[in-house]
């Protein structure tokens, strides 16, 4: 795919989340210039990335499909009320996202959405993707986009039963052919954005491009897939703490965290089912990070939190001796302004591999994530410098 | 220096303080097998020095300096009564202690102690060198050492001020040679290891090394020096949160802190001169990591503590469009039983670099420091991965 | 019950736990003046009450009942290792150890035990009844003791099914002659103490007073009762947090908390059923100081914590015109050594209930509990009033 | 002093700052009922306080002195861009702030400011008294107000020296009548509520009340005075905390805190004079309820908080026979908008003392302060039943 514009699309799966929204409003304050310096939270606008030839965040067009139709501007009034962006940038993007609003595609009834299929759908998972390829493929001829990229910021699936026809891409084949159900909305929409030429990049712990099949569909039509599980909080704490321990010599003996969080996320992630696949994708890090640790980490739903997380985790471990100590700690943040600048970064850095002709996995964007594709390294510091590296290499 | 034994001398000025008796203690401890696993702490013991070739921790023998005369096996009763240490090892290292005795000097009524001269010393600075210097040299005939390091674990000196005779290695030699009383007894320790031909690390922020004319002796005598200021808890914390925020772009406006310590170093530090010398040392990094933050560092004597030491740290920071967001950590830790083990990775590495004719700053020591002599990194990560590098090497 | 001597026997279900043996050996330890103004946390010591004609410490003999057969003092080595007890007490206390060692009965494998009866168990509950009783008695007759307090030390019971045997006095006794086995450990103890004519005190939230038909056998044989479910951290804490809300007007929406907890009741409580009991009455508390609240409650088992708790609280309020705040406190106790002085209170308090001949349940006991027996009153310092004021009426 | 209207003034020294600004426009937002259940955080409205006959808080009317002039309007825009008032409360409440405009006076450059007087001050103390006093009657006699109470609300000032002219109110009286300027700005602000026949109560820990003739002079003139720094934070959590540790006889250790504010107050705290009042003040409920106990209090000035006020405090405590524990806590409020309404709550209260005929020191509104005058009780919850008391009595 690839249009005579300079500009570049992203395409995001849940388009009208808190996630989402934040970060298209963001994209259209920074192209206004009115959050200058603020444009805190950026990876690739720090110096390491300047040479990388990177797209400009003002070249960025944004579109999507969700199952809701809030308006893009409902939902930023009350990110705004919730603290999540300052007041004032209602205004400043209304035009903005009211041009966006054209672009986001409400996915239909007999559909399952990105968000977690419902019982009602009937239609054939070979339909679906293919009528999502093709809003994919509308919006990049519309835009005349040079490349786009998809990102799925919809809520966390559930886990999925895997069986064969997820394994091997000749059989997943055959049983689209066949008109089977057999894939949750990640992986339809993986598939889609695939079939549309479109780079796939997962911010969730869903299944998407986890199935081998998947992988093998990517590296078939020659794309590049990331994630997954953006870290934004207590992860990414961790990421840089458990490497600590371990440069030390300390030994850790329980690692216990509880999350306290609000919003929409908040209550997809209060389903144990839901939560299943998070909790998973927290705890690989570690695992590899110290190797077996006791200790729990909970996820709670406090509605009164809004888009707003608290996590505290309490850390055993012993020094000279065996001499017990612990260390906690308490991280206060807003999960929607710590994802949005991420998604751009991840846009950008995707759009740069799928120009390159990079194809697979992405193991340089292990940085952003809790389970990354393709690699094993999870100290945060040593994924930034395979980030940088891998940039400066572009 | 060098003997016909395969045995490295250990050299501690403050060699009856709480951090030195653990570490002489733990390595005894070691040595009888006592502790297998629980040799937590040691980085020289992780697989990635282990083709270093340093030396065995039960090749190292320990002697020392103090003006105190507390024999070790009571500071090692208040130790294990305070939790710092197991309780049982009083009676596995009992022989061990008692044969270090025999190398620990009483540092006399006219000179001035390695903890902060007195009112009465009368004694010219050269004749201080040259007294401490001998007894370094007798310790390394008598165990017919092949190498000795020295360590200052004395408590912190107040700031000393300095002057030209302090800058010129010329006018510092022609003042010791006129009598001059001039240098601080951390500096005085630093040119007597020198003399006596050992290398000289401070694990203290005094004043020692930092005076360019003592830095040039050490050159000149064609050996290693190393330091400054241990980071053992809250600094070690800061030295990875810190790349975390500046990785992520994310803005930190504000890191405020507080420490709670009891002890001899609590009470040391309570006095406001000293700490100044802890804090400058403390924030220096800080500094480096993410240039100019509001807030401030308290250090607290809570007499209770004992040898513990509680950290609580508080951070603001933004991300996306300037959203505020808070992180705080509380560090409970046993600062003695964190500082033993660096002493002991300290004198293998020194040892190491002395044999190896490594002459002037260890930058690549800077993972154990607050204040890293001949180096600007104070990511603790990019310091380790420095220093495994450095070890390979050897 | 009454002998002519001056003694009072405290009777231990559960007497090898780690609450009775810290309690044990604490009293013995007091006794011997070893640690005169360490008496902390005994509240019956304070100036308030001692007007109250308690009966002295040093005049309580402990005998009891558990399932297990470790010997007090190799129960008493552990807690001293785990930092529960200050080390030197296990020679100090040894021969009082050794004496009541001959007063603990071990329940018999046909009977189930007061931690929770075993399946195989399959004697009638009535002969378990009188086999206690009659071991109560015995004890009592052997000291000469003028009054025995019976306390549930045992660990947490799962909740257990009620019906109309457990509502109605008469046809619980009716259950009883026909052999019938439908009553949970700590009400077969509760039954037992009334037998054998001892008040009963529910240091846990066990079932044992909780059955209607229970509390009435309890008064028809003139006796007292009291509990339940000792409150020795989070929720003493909770219980003066609640109400400063509360007369502040402060609007609490959500209160999350997670336990950290090792031992023994650590692993009890991670058993999903039994953790059912205490949450319950832990959330008993904080509905009725502040209404219906947001929020879940955790109890982990971290096996590396041993007898120490962690608990952190995270509370969200509102102050003027709703604008939202926080408060988080962390509470690092050892539960037994905050428990077993609450022990010795409840003995010297309830024995002086039983002899002034106070009958059915004693609110002026809440002050203790989690769940007070006959009281709704849940702010600890008016808590404490009431009792203050009890005791001064005695 | 009294109208035949039924409204109470309420005379803020002070009048243009946070907690007076956040009180104004607080009050004029309940009165237009936009915060129905919302009043969150007003005593005076629980159900133990609704018997009183309280004046509604509709009926208060509000005016008052500054040195700066900064309009309220602007004040509250700021106020609410920092999060401290709810987003939409500017259009509510903007002619209530435009209409009390007229009723506020700024504090002339020859007179010293109620925020601590300037260097270039030259008139006579007498003088300055004397024009507040009118500033009051001409507020009361305008609004044809049936009471006055004066609040002071000024930032804190420094200790000021005393000698016999405060201490005696001859001395006093005759040094007024000689010209002289021996008074700082709070007692000034003091003598002239007395003088207009008004309550008083210091909100602040300045020196206002402090002096005995002072406080002899509102006793000659048969009116009430209160304060002194009301708890809102730190100390306020501190005086449920500490009576809990008593209640339980645990002995406390060591108890520790740091308090990071921004906003004037910060600033104004952060100079070492000023902070001395505050800790003074706040030191001296702690020492009541505990008696001696080690450990810092910190005020650090953090511009980034603005008007948010964090606190964290470390409590050392034993349990039984000695065993070390602790607890932390952290606290995050909005000093204004915890402040606010108890300065409502302040103005009902007094203005029902002084109707009613109240005179001298008000020791039932100890629940409001760190340093209540005429009562040395510092339990929360039993400082609250006093003052419920003293309602029910009126």
């Amino acid at each position: 795919m690839s249009g005579n514009d300079d500009r570049v699309g992203v395409w995001l799966f849940g388009a009208r989340g808190s996630v989402a929204t934040t970060t298209i409003a963001g994209a259209a304050a920074l192209r206004h210039g009115g959050y200058g310096a603020a444009s805190a939270g950026l990876v690739t606008e720090l110096p390491d990335f300047a040479a990388g030839g990177l797209v400009p965040i003002d070249r960025l067009v944004f579109g999507g499909h969700d199952v809701v139709e809030t308006p893009l501007v409902k939902r930023l009034e009350r990110l705004v009320a919730g603290g999540v962006l300052p007041h004032g940038i209602e205004t400043l993007v209304a035009a903005d996202l009211a041009a966006v609003e054209a672009d986001l595609v409400t996915v239909r009834e007999d559909e399952r959405g990105p968000a977690g299929g419902g019982a009602a759908d009937s239609t054939a998972d070979v339909e679906v993707v293919r009528r999502w390829a093709d809003d994919i493929r509308s919006f990049a001829d519309r835009h005349r986009l040079r490349t786009v990229v998809a990102v799925n910021v919809a809520s966390t699936e559930a886990p999925y039963p895997l069986d064969d026809r997820h394994r091997d891409l000749g059989l997943l084949r055959s049983a689209l052919d066949r008109g089977e159900r057999f894939l949750p909305a990640s992986s339809l929409a993986a598939l889609a954005a695939f079939e549309a030429g479109a780079a796939f990049v997962d911010f969730t712990p869903s299944t998407s491009i986890r199935p081998r099949a998947v992988r093998h569909w990517a590296v078939e039509a020659g794309l590049p897939f990331g994630g997954q599980d953006a870290k934004t909080g207590e992860t990414l704490v961790k990421s840089v703490l458990a490497p600590m321990f371990s440069a030390r010599a300390l030994k850790v003996h329980a690692w216990s965290g509880t999350n306290l969080l609000g919003g929409g996320d908040g209550a997809t992630l209060a389903d144990p089912r839901h939560a299943e696949s998070k909790n998973t994708s927290k705890e690989r890090g570690l695992a590899e990070l110290l190797g077996e640790v006791d200790g729990e980490v909970h996820i709670d739903y406090v509605e009164e939190l809004g888009d707003w997380k608290t996590a505290w985790d309490h850390v055993v471990f012993s020094g000279f001796l065996g001499t017990r100590m612990t260390m906690q700690f308490t991280w206060q943040g807003c999960d929607s302004a710590l994802a949005a600048p991420l998604v751009l970064d991840l846009a950008r850095l995707s759009a740069a591999a799928s120009e390159r002709g990079h194809v697979g996995a992405m193991p340089f964007l292990g940085f952003f994530f809790k389970d990354p594709v393709g690699s094993t390294e999870h100290a945060l510091l040593r994924q930034y410098d395979d980030l940088a590296r891998w940039v400066r290499g572009c």
